[in-house]
């Protein structure tokens, strides 16, 4: 070993004491008769002490040239500090060097290696392994660790067992893109990467396992948007002759022992609270609930009142923004445009300042009386001193846009706190969801969804009626969990594939395995999966995964640090019996 | 939950209880008056009654029907048995039903699901599902389970930081061959599957992450032999400013530390052994040492007495085989076959039977006296009534023949024996194995393998005597991890790949982001690595890994139950910008 402690070890009680410590030299501070070292590593900083009169002449010398990252590993003895650093572990002490090995001198560095770092995006992915020592990033990795230790010991304590699935296996069409992986021993034919693994999750049970838990790699081939990953990790679950409710409550147990290992935090029952409800309240099937602004319905009570802009619509809506009346012309401008951008959409905000008084202000006052907008207030639950923000328009798009302003506007007013938690669970998904390009029903959650049974009869007059029997699990506005009770028997496995516009012979071809095995005594099942980067960055108090992946990859799918996908050799390819095509070939 | 117990907990305190159970129907046993059906799930075997005096009447109507594998859920009343069953926990009681509900009826099973199964491997792996019910799989998948557990809890409270690295890396065509990803979006280019996280982890230490594990799925195109997996599981560690001892005394208490835990089975201090040693006295750099058959090179003694056959070779050497003297002579031939056999290639043996009065007899009496053979049976150490054998011949293949005879041997006489644990380390490999082939040498471990220091001058003057800091785990004959102190400067690793036949573009287009590292501060480090499936599988008392593999590929690679690998969608390949050619194409 070539330390006796690491950098975060030593204090007054090692007075004295000899030592031997390795790290990275994190500053030195030369006061020009004393050379102080802050040495590091994942542990601690240890502050060195060179100086002219008590070190030796050469080790004082070598002290002079150290640089920053220099690997170094020294020797000397503990001694108290005369001005002790009560903020650090190590901070009574300090080494009084008397041997200084370099085991490896650096460059110096293209970004510092601080909390704080003046390097750029780019380049800290591209020197990803020192991005990696800056504090910040090692303490979500290491913190990312204690979460999927405290996820495993939890679930294997709760009789789930570890069962790892194959990465090779084969490609299915529905659902996202595959990334595939040509066979050499079979010419013409492709592994895939899974997307997840829900079919062998659900052979497990048909096998009898029972409870069964994975923290597994998934893959999904999508034009990347921001903070997407090629490749994310799931937390992989699924439980046999279980209901709805057992699911969520194994889960829900299992979230709010994680609030309590890692962060100290005692989370009560989550509420349940059904699609219809997030999308009629919050416009979103992941709302965050940490804050109030509900969606007020104003239909009734604003259209036919001569205001053409409202009359027309499908939906009239609004929220009520806490203390928002003292907002002046410009920032409610401001909000409007905000809403206007492409990125949201809308065309426009109607407003209404309730005033202390009791009066009301409104960008609708001409068509509009303060009966009317004390009425508004009352739906959207305004109080005086409040703004409401109404929208109108086609009902989906309309909610989309207020939910987009009202947690824009929680984030700006600082109600989105990174260390306050609300879960929910949200319910009774719809089944199906009609798509007009393909002219078909695509599954809201996926082909193996069962429906919810008073709903069977729906599925043969006006399968978009059918609710599922699915539930999303929802932390902070983020949806950090999804899953089902799923179909466990062939015919109904069948009649979902048909609805989903499979021929026999493609269902057969792609999930042939898994209707067969239902009919060897499949047993009713359900399970869930939940999105790990995620759950770790929000527990981490951030919504930015990458910063909780080691080796993430860009926006492109690329790994700018070992310069990956990249050109194979042609004898590769041949031996793939595959060609390259020039892009603008197909 | 549609059950208030499963079937293992129920027992005589659970007497007169009302129960709720769903299970598979193991077996049925109609007496035509009363039917007892073993209910079975993961924890085990409940005994329901139907009888035509106390189940009403359609339930016993409806238990006649039942069928092996059918899933029913029962609601029945705890009793004491009659005749107890002391070897059940559940043997106490049996279940007097009074509803019965049949989850879902099961086809007949194409084989039996029971520890002696009547299926052939091919069925079975087609139907892995139903296989996985049988309880020796399902029980070495819980075993699994726990031995992985083990691992995490140990090496988590050892400091050691789980962190994923990434499967979408880059294709180096050093080592085995990589199954490649091809990128949509970067067209022309593809990522690879991680043969290991080598690179990874070392960026890791670079980091300083200090200390890593990580319990991860790697990739390799070969040809498969039985029992080689395309994709198999790692148990991936690497540690910072540690020197060979360090990694070894880690490893070691982690090995023992799994033993006791799953076997309750106490392994003393694992020996040392170099490689030279190995192939000296076992012919093999993974000898089982559980049993004695040592080598005895007997070159000194068997070479110019005039037996031709010895004189001209590099080597003669024998093993002595305990009580073999009582060999019949047909069985001596039989084993003379069974060396002759291509997969061992040797072209005969010398055989010595040392009789128990001290005298001699064998099959080169004509150049050999009495005096002679007392000589060889020392140096074999042959007591009187073995049997020494002997072989010549050239020093590698003859002592890679001994040893598969000495194997082989061992096995026949239950000298491996599966509940019995001896393990230790081989250590002072050579750093490079020169490959006639490709007129080159090749690392035997990897190209990041650091040399011993005392061997650095050798690398100019002869790279074939220099011994690298690696190192192998055996575990009863079979090498479980292997590992190395890394190389953690440019200049070496720039070095060691021209060694390697690597020109320098080559060397930098595929390692240039591990070279760059190194000028940022690398530390020393070092790791291992050990083959799950296969630490898995012998911990669990076999060495048979694909029974330990919940849904392992056959040696086509082919997953026969999903049927993967297959054709895509030609669309499929159109976004690749690929194209496949015929087999015969290149």
């Amino acid at each position: 070993m070539l330390r006796s402690h690491h950098c975060g070890a030593l204090n007054e009680n090692n007075t004295n004491h000899e030592v031997v410590l390795a790290g990275w030299v994190q500053k030195v501070r030369n006061k020009g008769f004393i050379v102080w070292v802050d040495l590091r590593d994942r542990y601690g900083i240890t502050q060195l002490v060179f100086d002219e009169e008590r070190t030796p002449k050469s080790v004082y010398q070598q002290s002079l040239k150290l640089g920053r990252e220099d690997v170094i590993q020294i020797k000397g003895k503990v001694i108290e500090r005369e001005s002790k650093n009560p903020n650090m572990p190590t901070g009574g002490i300090e080494i009084l060097v008397s041997e200084l090995t370099v085991l490896n001198a650096s460059k110096t560095p293209p970004f510092t290696i601080e909390t704080q770092t003046d390097g750029g995006d780019e380049l800290r992915m591209q020197y990803r392994y020192l991005d990696l020592r800056r504090k910040p990033i090692r303490e979500n990795l290491i913190f990312r660790h204690k979460v999927t230790m405290a996820v495993r010991n939890f679930l294997s304590q709760a009789g789930f067992i570890d069962v790892e699935t194959p990465y090779l296996i084969k490609s299915t069409p529905e659902g996202a893109r595959d990334f595939v992986v040509p066979s050499r021993m079979n010419s013409g034919q492709f592994y895939a990467l899974p997307q997840s693994p829900q079919t062998f999750k659900q052979l497990l049970m048909v096998a009898g396992f029972d409870k069964y838990f994975q923290i597994v790699k998934c893959f999904r081939d999508e034009d990347l948007r921001a903070d997407r990953q090629p490749e994310f990790t799931q937390i992989d679950c699924e439980m046999t002759f279980v209901e709805q409710e057992d699911v969520l409550v194994q889960f829900e147990a299992m979230i709010q022992h994680l609030l309590k290992e890692t962060k100290g935090i005692e989370l009560g029952a989550f509420p349940r609270m059904t699609f219809a409800t997030a999308m009629e309240k919050y416009g979103n099937d992941k709302p965050d609930i940490r804050f109030g602004m509900t969606f007020g319905e104003l239909n009734a009570l604003a259209q036919n009142k001569g205001f053409n802009v409202f009359d027309a619509q499908e939906l009239v809506v609004g929220i009520a923004v806490p203390g928002g009346a003292g907002m002046t012309r410009k920032e409610i401008d401001g909000w409007i445009e905000w809403v206007k951008r492409p990125q949201v959409g809308a065309k426009g905000l109607v407003w209404v300042k309730c005033h202390e008084d009791g009066s009301y202000k409104s960008s609708v006052d001409k068509f509009f009386d303060s009966e009317d907008l004390a009425q508004w207030a009352s739906v959207t639950g305004a109080n005086p001193g409040d703004l409401i923000f109404v929208m109108a328009g086609a009902t989906q798009s309309t909610r989309s846009q207020l939910s987009a302003l009202r947690m824009e506007i929680a984030e700006q007013m600082g109600l989105r706190k990174p260390d306050e938690y609300a879960a929910l669970w949200v319910t009774d998904f719809p089944l199906l969801e009609w798509d007009e390009e393909s002219q078909r029903y695509h599954a809201m959650h996926h082909p193996f969804t069962a429906p919810k049974k008073e709903n069977l009869e729906d599925l043969e007059k006006d399968p978009s009626k059918a609710k599922a029997n699915a539930y999303d699990l929802v932390l902070n506005g983020n949806e950090i969990g999804g899953g089902s009770i799923r179909i466990h028997d062939t015919a109904l496995q069948e009649k979902m594939f048909g609805l989903l516009g499979f021929t026999e012979k493609e269902a057969q071809d792609q999930f042939g395995f898994l209707m067969d095995a239902f009919q060897y005594g499949a047993p009713p099942h359900g399970g869930i999966a939940l999105g790990l980067d995620r759950l770790v960055a929000l527990l981490g108090g951030s919504e930015t995964i990458r910063d909780f992946i080691a080796f993430p990859k860009n926006n492109n799918g690329r790994d700018v640090m070992i310069n990956a996908p990249s050109a194979l050799e042609d004898a590769q390819l041949e031996e793939l019996h595959l060609k390259s095509l020039p892009k603008d070939f197909s």
